[in-house]
């Protein structure tokens, strides 16, 4: 065993330390960064949370440390009692590079073997070993940047709910299971065998209830899961920032989120967001970008070409017409001077998002490119050119189908060139949007019915309320969502707070007045007794999180996060578990057959 | 379905209108408590979460807002504009008693069925019905202040923490099941059939962790689980203040957690907490109070009388003290006017912990009454009256047994006679103790081995390690439990940061080599990586708003709570799932056989 502190005491960290401190006879611990023999002294780098300090042991300044320090290492858990004093090459890359520690007292609490990581910022090493020795990845300062700043935004979220009247009321996590999300985990109950709680995929119908109970406004920051297949930067479990509200409508939950975004990244980055924040609504984000969660740090927005070729003879063009899709385009500044082979790797992209080809038109100096030319009139050509706006120099890219394949390829190579062309110029701007309008429902081929496009208690637009039994893919949702950067924030809506349209609406969504009772049944029943209108919204603090440290893996924001198959590394979970504890639930597995 | 707000937006909130309002025109919104038909006049005590205003309506007000409000009744919910009058008659049981709002508009949004419940303070009503129509319970106004206080408590702990350092980290819901514990909820995973999650119990290693990565300070509040039968006050998940620190020793956290207490009953009740909070070892507390979480806001010590009665002939004492237990009592001052019904009664209740019986000895005027004075030597009866300091009117109540038996019977009799004869005199006391040096290990008869006291990962006192080996029984721990009024408020203590001798720890457990490595193998191996001393505490939050709540079930601390067989009367959970969830996670339900 190493050695105990004993009373010693901690009385200042290694990061903190500057010329102020000369002269002043200091305790600090942390672990061993590196260390090298100079001149016949020893110098150790020091590291704790808050940065490193050079310690210094010398035979001059005190023999038995500067010995006892010949036996340390690489991430030995030490503390140093000493004089801080004037560095004599100072290191300007170091905040504490002004001073360093002359020891006089060694105290080694532990050893270390070599880790199988570098404690270093950037670290380039494969994620297993990373996820496995996960308690070395997090003693990386970049790592334990972002916990900090996980820690800080928190923390400023919860004072703004609170200055604005908001309580944190918990909800539980061995809840029901209901229909309509994604799929449960769920847990089996000893008392009722054969029953099962589910983990919540949101705390949604708990907090309207709050609301049914007068609580006005609420918040929590809370973990969800999900238990579905993981895309990239999905995780079983996350963590939502989960809000609602009493009395309001969209624009006063709108006004004080954007108020609740501004104190984060003010009190995080100091950064200013400035208010409000623009709108728009889905249909102008679907026609424009392509998507609902609009990147809009760049322009090259999708232009309708419909109304120009519609008389069009190119057989492409017409059937997409004919079969009410449309033509749509992209017009890439300078893309012109693109090969054939660079073309059709474009050609390729959009393919896997279903459109059936790419057609384009090169405006090179004096001559224009284009395979499809052969089939346009004259005036055709010409009239995609004026309306796309495109210039010498310029490439116009262009998909004809059903719309949703055309927006959705079209938004994406949008992206994609966006990506490749390093069209987005600030990597430091935070472009925020609010969508509105969303559709409040869609239409399902494969099940051949709708389902609820936010969820089954979003309120409806009122003048779109009428057409709920007529034509139900009309009815636009009193639903926002949060879009940053083409990432998607935060949404929420106002919601439902009448029984019967509640029961209406799952009426929509196929379920008959006894199903949905069985299902939604105390939402129904408590909406009898004064419900007030009431809306709220949440945010997934993990993606919040991301943008705010600057990275991209989910898993960095995470301390403890599992892989793409919803494992464990470091702990080993899911594991097996005693026989014992499955025959007290009285649950058995099931071999597989196949 | 009712009004909707359309841009009506709420001024003032119903609890704090004043006179110095008066004049304003102003909106508020809420439910109706009741309403009164007076003179002519409409009078509707309007409720929100802040309190209760009164609402007149009337002809000669504004006729059409009186004809509206002829139609509502109690729990519908309203929106009301007018101006801030003088109160004719004022109500000094009201904070807002000195003024009433004279209605020009009445907006209902909703309208309400007669609740099955009263919506009123200290409503006495059967608790199924409360949680099944749970939203309407948290209508009440005494409900609603809990969760203000809850809230206020969580943020006041949060900001106390936040300024001495300590990072908020969320640890993973699903982790891995590990023994010596309790039992675990386990959750199937869908990736791997056959293996499990468990729901923590807490995250004890997991933070243990954090502080081998170098975090310092961590904590977090927490849903800890426990799937164990529910006695009176316990939950199947719970919520935890965990925390945990580097470079400490028990003096250190003992005297962070001080200043936490001490900031939570200040900024929610206004309560100064004396600090330092007194200590007492474990030993002590059983001597005295029969009790390691001893309510010492009495006196009645109990007091050791083996060394008066060991060379008595009393079979009684004479068995016990032979049996390396001892004779202790207790004296009820007053008690001599004890009828022997009365006295009869309190030896059926020692026998319900195991007592063979309960001796007696009164001190009436001018006579003692005891029925085993016969058995007893005059110097023996007197040393035992000395010993007791017992005077004309009290009454001694004798246990001898083995010593866990005459703790544990002494103990619960102390609190059981403080409750009749009204011993606490000051209600609002908050007696804090520290309780110290417990044992490391408890030995339990029937498995035959040792258990971890506190859990396998406490460190043992320096002076003791020595008798890890010969006497483990002996060994006691750097651990520490903070009691409030009897109560166990939360719990920690220093931590093993030792490869060899966590392993030790676990042998002594019975854990072989390998098993140890399978369950703890990433504990193990962390601490080969210079892991720092460290060592944490774990409030319980849930009992903790109760004593700040001034309640004494904990179903009222949490919003939406179990009932003794974990299940809840409002979502029905747990409940049966589809099928087909079941096939995804290969798990069969095994019906009972018998």
């Amino acid at each position: 065993m190493g050695e105990a502190l004993q009373g010693l005491k901690r009385t200042k960290m290694c990061g903190e330390l500057r010329e102020e401190h000369i002269g002043q006879i200091i305790t600090v611990m942390g672990w061993v960064q590196r260390k090298r023999n100079l001149g016949g002294l020893e110098f150790v780098d020091l590291r704790d949370r808050t940065g490193i300090l050079q310690v210094v042991f010398g035979d001059e300044i005190n023999s038995e440390a500067f010995q006892k320090a010949d036996t340390i290492r690489s991430e030995y858990c030490i503390a140093v009692t000493g004089e801080i004093v004037r560095r004599e090459s100072p290191n300007s890359n170091m905040s504490t590079g002004m001073v360093e520690l002359k020891a006089n007292t060694l105290k080694i609490f532990s050893e270390s073997e070599t880790p199988p990581i570098y404690i270093k910022e950037n670290l380039d090493a494969a994620e297993n070993i990373r996820l496995k020795y996960r308690y070395l990845d997090l003693r990386r300062p970049d790592m334990q940047k972002i916990y900090m700043i996980r820690h800080k935004a928190a923390k400023a979220i919860r004072d703004y709910l609170d200055k604005n009247g908001f309580l944190e009321v918990e909800t539980p996590m061995l809840t029901k299971s209901t229909p309509e999300g994604a799929r449960d985990y769920i847990v089996p109950s000893r008392n009722y065998p054969g029953m099962f709680y589910a983990l919540p995929q949101s705390p949604q119908l708990l907090k309207q209830l709050l609301m049914v109970s007068g609580f006005d406004r609420y918040f929590q920051i809370v973990k969800c899961f999900r238990d579905e297949d993981l895309r990239a930067n999905r995780q079983p479990e996350f963590t939502q920032v989960d809000l609602e509200m009493s009395f309001v409508e969209a624009d006063d939950v709108i006004a004080l989120n954007e108020g609740l975004i501004a104190h984060v990244f003010k009190e995080v980055l100091g950064v200013e967001v400035k208010l409000p924040i623009k709108r728009m609504p889905f249909k102008e984000a679907m026609e424009k970008y392509g998507s609902d969660k609009p990147d809009l740090r760049f322009g090259m927005e999708i232009t309708d070409l419909t109304e120009v070729v519609k008389t069009s003879d190119f057989k492409v063009f017409a059937d997409a017409i004919g079969n009410s899709g449309s033509v749509r385009a992209l017009c890439l500044k300078g893309g012109a001077s693109l090969g054939r082979k660079d073309i059709d790797r474009l050609g390729e992209f959009v393919k896997t998002f279903k459109a059936k080809g790419l057609a384009w038109i090169q405006l090179k100096e004096g001559e224009v490119k284009s395979p499809i030319a052969k089939f346009l009139k004259e005036e055709e050509l010409q009239g995609i050119i004026n309306t796309m706006n495109a210039e010498t120099g310029d490439l116009i890219l262009i998909v004809a189908d059903k719309n949703s394949v055309v927006f959705q390829s079209l938004g994406q190579l949008r992206l994609d060139l966006a990506k490749k062309f390093e069209l987005i110029k600030d990597k430091n701007e935070f472009n925020f949007t609010w969508i509105t309008e969303f559709p409040l429902l869609e239409y399902d081929e494969e099940e051949g019915r709708y389902f609820a496009a936010h969820h089954p208690f979003t309120m409806p637009m009122d003048e779109d309320i009428q057409y709920l039994d007529s034509d139900p893919g009309r009815v636009r949702a009193k639903a926002y969502d949060l879009v940053l950067n083409g990432e998607e924030l935060g949404g929420g809506s106002i919601r439902i707070h009448d029984t019967k349209l509640q029961e209406k609406m799952l009426e929509v969504l196929g379920f008959t007045q006894e199903s949905a009772w069985e299902s939604f049944g105390f939402l129904l029943e408590a909406f009898k007794f004064g419900p007030p209108p009431h809306g709220g919204l949440a945010f997934g603090l993990d993606r919040m999180i991301m943008f705010l440290a600057g990275t991209d893996n989910i898993k960095d924001v995470i301390a403890f996060p599992k892989n793409q198959n919803a494992f464990c590394y470091l702990t080993q979970a899911p594991n097996v578990v005693d026989e014992k504890q499955l025959d007290d639930l009285r649950i058995g597995v099931i071999k597989k057959e196949d």
